[in-house]
Order: C-alpha cells, then structure tokens, then sequence
C-alpha cells in the first residue's frame, strides 16, 4: 500500500469502533481505486466490533461504488461493486478454480484487507463487477450478501420437486428464500418475526411462524437462522438422506446431537461466499426484491449510530450513504 | 410372531443383561427361521446395555447361521447371514430404493425386533445373504460392520488420488481403514492405541498416534472415533471444500465450533449401514483381513463375561460362539 497523501472519512475498528474524518487514503498499485458511493452493514460487521476474526482496520465488504483509478483504463469512471476474497492466484485452491478458499487471501474488510465504510476503498480489479444502471445503489450493496444465497445452487441440486425449508427471516435468510424460490414452489420460510416473513407474502413464498408447529420433512434444509438452535431444528426438520445448507457462523454449540444425522445419514454443507454474476443478473430483472428489507439509511457521518441500530433485535438492512 | 413350543437359550435385555436358558422360541410366518452358530457384540450393544435406542429383547446383528425354516426351500439348510433393517417396503423410502431408512423399518437386536444372541433369529427371507464356504464363521459376523465401511463409497466419490484420513482405531475404524485402502494408497489412519495401529502394519496401511505432530489436510475424512472429540478434529484435518464421513453416534457434543465447516464449505455426511454384497466379496477375496480384530471367542453360555469383557478399554471384536 502506498500513501496517496489524501485523507478521508474512515469507520475504523481497533478494540472500538471509531469515525475518523482524516484517514489516510491508500492503495496498492495492483488494485483498483474506488470511491465509495453506498455500504451495507452486515452482521459480520457487528461481529467485527465484538472482536470476530480479531480484524483491526476498515470493515465492510457490501459496497457500490466509481472506479477512480485502474490500470485497465476501461474502468475507470464506471459504476461497480467488487467480490470480497482477494486470492494470490499461485496457490493449489487458486489454480484450481477454488480462489474463495486460497489460504493466502485477504478479505475486504474481515482479513488484513481494509473494508468500505470510509470513502475509499482499494480492490484487486479483478475482484470487480459492473453494475447495470437499472439497479440502483441501494439494490446493488445487496449483490455480495445475494451472491451468497446463489452459492446453495453451486453446491447442492436442487430440482422444482424438492421440498425445501430455509430457517430464519433475518437478511440473509429473507435473500435465501428469494433465490430458492427460483428454483422450487415447494419452498416453506420458517422465522420468528411475523414483520419479517411479511416480506415474503408479495413473492408469494408460504412462511410459518416459529410457534406453529408443522410436520414438513424436507428434502433440503438452509439454516440461515444465525442462532446456535437453528442446527439442531434443521437436523429435526430435514428427511432421512436429505441435505443441510449450513449459512450460520456460529463458533460454540452446546450440547448438539448428531446421532440422528448419522442414523439418518443426513448430509450438513457448509455455504460461504457466492458468484456475483446471477446475483446481479437476478437484481437486473427485478426477480429478486432487495428494497424491503432496507431498515434505514445513515450518513457516513452517522455511522456510530448506524452500527447501533443495525445491532438492535428486529432491525434488517441498514445502509451507509457517503 | 408365533410361539413354535420351542424353548432357547437367549442374552435378554430389560433394564438389566441376563442370560436366559428356556426363552421362547418365536418366528414369524414371513420371516425364516436361522440357528445362529457365531455372533459378534457391536458398540451398539454395549450401548443398548445402557439404555441406548430404549431397547429391550435379545440384542444381536452380527451374526452366522443356518437356515431351519423358510418359505423359499432353496434357503433350509443353507449358511447365511442377514442385514439388520426390515423394512415395509411400501413407504416412499422403501419404493425408492431406500429401505434402510424406512421409517416403519424394525431392526434387528436394535429396534422392536429380536436379534441374534439366541440359539434362534427369525429373519425376513430378503434380508439373507448366502455366504460362501471360503469365508469362515469368525469372518462372516463382521460382513455387516464391513459393510458400513462400504456405505462410504455409495455416499462419497473417493478416487486414487485423493488423500483420507480416518480417525480412530476401534473395530469399526480398523475395518473402515482396509476399506478405503482398496480405493487409494494416500491413506493414513489416526489413533490413539499402538497394538491396534499395529494391526493395519501388515496390509501397509500408513498409521499415526494421535500424539505425534502431523499437519495433514485431507480431501475426505472418516471420523470412526466413537468420541465426542473426533468431529472437531475431523473440522481441523479435512481441507477447505473436503468431506467428513460421520460414522460415530455421539448424543451430546459439547460446545463443538462449526463455525470453520461454514468458511471452509465443508462437507460432513452422516454413514450408517452399508451394501453386504461387496462386504462378502472382500471377505472371499481375502481382500480384507478381520480375524486380527478378534480379541476372544466365548460361548454363549459365558454371553455376561462376553460382554463384560468387550466392554473394557482396548479389547476390539468379542464373538460368541453357539
């Protein structure tokens, strides 16, 4: 990283979180330069702040922005968002097409990368993806979160017969459900939130609220519950030989039993980091609606308070304007 | 199930193990009636000594014998030995070529079914399995066990490249090993007892204990440990993208971090009971050597001591003999 000599707005976290207005702009001469135009704050952020990853600089990673700088001259000027794993392309994982996983990554704003809460942010150009005019700015910090939903399809079959069940009506599982739904009708969103799985009753996706009870034994379970029981009601929601989509983070169980998932030689698949390419192609043709799950939209200059509200119980998207 | 007037000897489990010298003797008219000559005590017993699955009725799935009754007279008289799920075959499961986990299924000595620790098993004629005279009765009670080691290729892609580990030394971990090796040389077997390492000495399989340093990171993991620690070190030896094959029924995991199975895209697949066809061939084949695994053959009179015995730490197969 080089100094640019500029200085600029920075959300920085190191042991707490803090606005800086005068943060030093930098950026390697092997990336990209862009300014930040809109940043989501997801809950890997809020984690970040409880000391997740023991990450110490700019988080946020869900970002829109205009590429000020590039080697590739064609960039520059354009609208774009930029994928988060940042590879070494030598590795074994790299070479064989498995840079998301290349032990030698950097991530933007999680992993010795600086994120996009401030009003730049620097990214391999390869990490870049054009963002169509007809998705706005709003919609487009939802590409990377939508990008992770998209990754179920890259990991497990799923055909219009399948019976699928997604647990938990928080963002990433509002998103789940969005792109499930474009592959099976018989898909059942079961949450805690009535507000939340409201959202779903305009796509037309069936929702159960946590306290109905309810005998669906599916074929495919996603837990996107991010709560440390969601697994456990999976195991007990998914048939004998059916498949868990694991999308919870969640570092301690207590007391879990996974008798039943050998008895039931159930399979559990861990699902990070996504494609861009449908999850902006789903945004393009307005499959998939983002707007909704939009809980409030803060100034860079507000971002404490943002951070705060976004940790409230209840509360989906917040987004950070610059 | 009709009483045939016959009394037999029978280890019965009801809230305590006890021997029974003059048990009925019942079989049911679409079953065939075996006189059991050898059978092993499985974990599984032992568990079910302690409340596992609330069984209650002579335990047993592991097991040699004679046909004495059954409707198909190409059976009577012949030696064979039986698979342990009986199925409804008109569930959804059972038309689907997924009998094993047929939710109306009884299971031999394991679930509201009578199993082998008696002079007499009755048995449904399809589950029989005719074994040759080149495998011996202290062979053929492990053609069910090897079989689960079998259930891993069904589920798993595994070819000669690919690097497994398998954790844990025990009966099952032992036969498992000698599985996989039929499928690539990259195999290293991790346990914690040196004279059972020892025995994988003869067919070349590679071994460690689990006190020496390795820094392994494998394509596909089989955790075979019977321990609540297996599954973590199964997350910290299984490479980004790989498999973990869960053959261990542990109830209770206490705080087990997952979080690595998410980031890492792991996959872990619950594996229970397997084919019996390619089991008896490996066995006819001496392809598999499991007459090392005996640690000592009782009589059924003696089935309290058998089990006593088995019970201790570090004794692998016990049989008893009828």
């Amino acid at each position: 990283m080089k100094p640019e000599g500029k200085l600029m707005r920075a959300l920085v976290y190191d042991k707490k979180l803090e606005l800086q207005p005068n943060y030093p702009l930098h950026y390697t001469a092997n990336e990209a330069l862009i300014r930040v135009t809109m940043a989501g704050i997801c809950n890997t952020d809020i984690e970040i702040t409880r000391g997740y990853m023991k990450f110490t600089g700019i988080p946020g990673h869900e970002f829109i922005g205009i590429v000020e700088k590039a080697n590739n001259t064609e960039l520059i000027g354009r609208r774009i968002t930029g994928e988060i794993n940042c590879a070494c392309h030598e590795c074994d994982y790299c070479l064989n097409n498995l840079s998301n996983h290349c032990p030698n990554r950097s991530v933007l704003g999680i992993l010795n990368h600086n994120g996009a809460f401030a009003d730049y942010i620097s990214v391999p150009e390869e990490n870049l993806h054009i963002v169509p005019d007809s998705i706005s700015d709003e919609e487009a910090v939802f590409i990377e979160p939508l990008a992770a939903a998209f990754e179920i399809f890259e990991q497990v079959n799923i055909s219009e017969n399948d019976m699928v069940v997604v647990l938990g009506d928080g963002k990433l599982g509002l998103l789940i459900a969005q792109v499930i739904a474009l592959k099976t009708k018989h898909l059942t969103v079961i949450g805690k939130h009535h507000n939340k799985l409201q959202i779903l009753d305009k796509p037309g996706i069936n929702t159960i609220h946590l306290n109905e009870t309810t005998d669906i034994e599916a074929d495919i379970v996603i837990e996107a519950t991010g709560s440390s029981s969601g697994l456990s009601m999976a195991i007990d929601t998914v048939r004998p030989k059916g498949t868990i989509v694991l999308k919870t983070t969640i570092a301690g169980y207590q007391n879990i039993n996974l008798s039943k998932v050998v008895v039931n030689e159930i399979t559990i698949t861990g699902s990070r980091c996504g494609p861009f390419k449908p999850a902006i192609e789903a945004l393009a043709s307005k499959s998939v609606a983002v707007l909704p799950l939009i809980s409030k939209i803060y100034t860079i200059d507000e971002a404490l308070e943002a951070f705060e509200f976004a940790s409230k119980p209840g509360v989906l998207k917040v987004l950070l304007k610059f």
